[in-house]
């Protein structure tokens, strides 16, 4: 299915004028960027790319496409024809998925002409900004669940397909698994979950509900023990399951106190090893509330399906450098008042002192666009003894050939690898939940 | 394409754990229902119905479904043989698409036996909780722009196939029309769109691209003023298209002063008719705020797809009833502490006054389950002389057959209309965008 309409009609309107004034096939860098973080965030998570390598590989007029917008009017024959059936021949490269972002990191580019660039900036816009906001809030809640395992189970509370896409975002920025069984099928995501209220409501008594479960699912299963009360789940749980109960749940009420009640009922009942699972409307701050209290795992759903108050993750996809007819580049920024942007090519790198503690984000600016050079530039703050610099661009897609190795659940698992790392380099302060300014600044240079 | 795995995990094991006790195909009905409205908020717009119809009749474990769900033993091969192609054989009704509601309202019922019924959980509410939210985001946005005309612009803000979710449900609940091109193809909603940034940047001056886009697009076009200077950008515009200039577009800066500027210096060019539309980051407290100004029409983005600081309609399925061996409904509830909620079938009525103008919010609890009359009941509320009572549920699927006509653009279009009439019995001060309390009662009778 092609991911062609998937795009603001003013992007199609566009390319007819251009068409128009010969300006169509001017080659163009766009940019992706965000001018700041959420309120108080201190880091931003990029992904989605790897979907967004999906979705520009599915990006194509179609015959079927093309006679809607010729019904439909959009644009005119001429320019349908044009678009009719072309592929992106451009390049694209940027951050790796799972990578952090500051305010004017330069996550992603697309460089190719005018006509094949602005067609790709809705879809590139609402892949990034969705993905990158849900592993945003999912990498504050991990930093605050401190070792213990988190799963996202917040498909409910989200389109059915952004849940997918949560659900992979949420297992690149560290969560362990999702109960979205599309996102396991789609992605490779492990998939958990046993059951809900309804399936205790259904049987006659809890406990009835109870030995169905330890029957079909075994004894390590998880009970669900607040339907009616607590203190009396508890104690059917241990009795139907015996004393390898593999976990209860516990979706309501007073969490830190109840945890600690539960923790000493399963105890005294011989019930050591059984893990207490909490899922009760968490986000980072609940979730850090908990870190004192015997709580085995987190399920997350509907504070991580919305990015926990930043729901988008406020990136833009701006024109910054046109070719001219002698091949030179020429940086353009909107000027205006309370949204100019800073032209040319940009490429991000991360000066990393000799702690290993990353000190600031680079941002490269090729006012010629010649090209950067590929090693660390002599630059002041290398002189520090031992500090480095890494690069954070990758190619994604050069001269239209794109690198498999970022799709499908293989690029999940190196973005999973790859989060882990970037965060490794984070001064520890930067995992505070407290609102801050972004851990490392911007630098342009 | 089948939709059986946007379902969390525990909805299969919980049918394998009761095919084992014998229970998975006993009689349930499930209700859809918010225990409260986002804060402040004053009504809530259902929306999503008719996607949700689409969902339900591709809901089906194909073999392909069934055989990764096998290699990945997320449940015995027993329960898959149960489920393989299988199709919904119960009945879902609910209030009309566009419909509002109050704090527990039954906005949807499904009853089925609890293997069907409970295998919808997640995708009913991941399609009505999304598109609630921004129908019920976007209903406030039409209320404060007071009859000017508004679009729908936020595609690059939310997940790309929610936007397309997010276009058709704010069409529904009053914007003309949306930028996102799929969402005209897939749910027939006008799209429009003009320009970007990138357009007047991309050539050599702003008078050079004015020009390309109205000998392209004719001088009925919208031309964006803002990229350098908007005096001056006004001035080019409208000697570029003469004083027929459609409309110019303003996305940054001040714009209650801005837009005042910019009337008076269009009409100094004569371009009296020429409109101003404007487009930065308005959500309906902004629009509010213009409402003074000389502004003609809006295009609202993020906050509309992200439902202004509620992107989740707080939607939750619970069994109410269940039925015994002897034919007989017994109502069924979770009972402990937070959350605990109604049993019994519910079907909700509203109370209109002999004014036209709704007092409450009836919900009919059905202790029984014997069904409940058709006509008004003998009420106190009624003594009230031309008091009426309006139903508000509609039969979307009947033992297994769906009624087509809450599908697709025709749904669209049935939906939108239902909605301007319900709004139309609120009383005034509903629309209020100051947070208040529901702007009806929700009574239980």
């Amino acid at each position: 299915m092609t991911t062609a309409l998937r795009t603001d009609r003013y992007e199609l309107t566009m390319i007819e004028a251009a068409l128009a004034s010969g300006r169509a096939k001017r080659r163009c860098r766009f940019e992706v960027f965000a001018r700041r973080l959420p309120a108080g965030r201190r880091f931003g998570v990029v992904a989605g790319t790897g979907r967004l390598m999906d979705a520009v590989a599915d990006f194509r007029f179609d015959g079927a496409t093309v006679e809607w917008l010729a019904r439909e009017g959009v644009v005119n024959p001429a320019t349908l024809e044009k678009l009719h059936d072309t592929t992106f021949s451009g390049s694209i490269e940027g951050y790796a998925e799972g990578e952090l972002f500051f305010p004017n990191s330069p996550v992603l580019s697309v460089t190719g002409t005018f006509a094949e660039a602005v067609a790709l900036e809705t879809l590139a816009l609402s892949v990034l900004n969705h993905d990158s906001a849900i592993a945003g809030a999912a990498a504050r809640m991990v930093a605050a669940a401190d070792g213990r395992p988190l799963s996202e189970m917040g498909s409910r509370r989200t389109h059915e397909e952004a849940a997918i896409a949560s659900a992979r975002a949420a297992h690149i920025a560290g969560f362990g698994a999702t109960s979205n069984l599309a996102a396991g099928e789609q992605w490779g995501v492990p998939t958990m979950g046993t059951a809900a209220h309804s399936f205790t409501l259904l049987h006659d008594s809890e406990e009835e509900a109870f030995r169905a479960q330890v029957a079909a699912l075994g004894p390590g299963t998880t009970l669900l023990v607040d339907t009616y009360d607590v203190e009396r789940g508890v104690e059917t749980a241990v009795r139907v399951a015996g004393p390898d109960l593999g976990a209860v749940r516990l979706d309501s009420g007073d969490l830190p106190q109840l945890v600690r009640q539960v923790r000493a009922q399963l105890d005294s009942l011989g019930a050591t090893n059984t893990r207490i699972t909490v899922t009760n409307d968490l986000d980072e701050y609940t979730i850090a509330a908990l870190r004192g209290t015997p709580v085995d795992a987190f399920g997350v759903g509907t504070a991580l399906v919305t990015g926990s108050g930043a729901p988008t993750a406020n990136f833009v996809y701006k024109l910054v450098a046109v070719e001219e007819g002698d091949g030179s580049w020429r940086p353009v920024a909107k000027a205006s008042s309370g949204k100019a942007s800073r032209g040319a090519a940009k490429r991000g790198r991360r000066l990393i002192g000799a702690d290993g503690v990353a000190r600031a984000e680079l941002v490269i600016v090729d006012e010629t666009h010649d090209g950067i050079p590929d090693g660390p530039a002599d630059r002041d703050e290398l002189r520090d003894a031992g500090a480095s610099i890494r690069d954070l661009t990758v190619a994604y897609v050069t001269n239209g050939e794109m690198d498999a190795r970022y799709r499908g659940a293989d690029g999940v698992r190196l973005a999973r690898a790859h989060h882990a790392a970037a965060v490794g380099e984070l001064p520890a302060d930067a995992l505070r939940l407290s609102a801050g300014e972004p851990a490392l600044p911007t630098v342009f240079q």
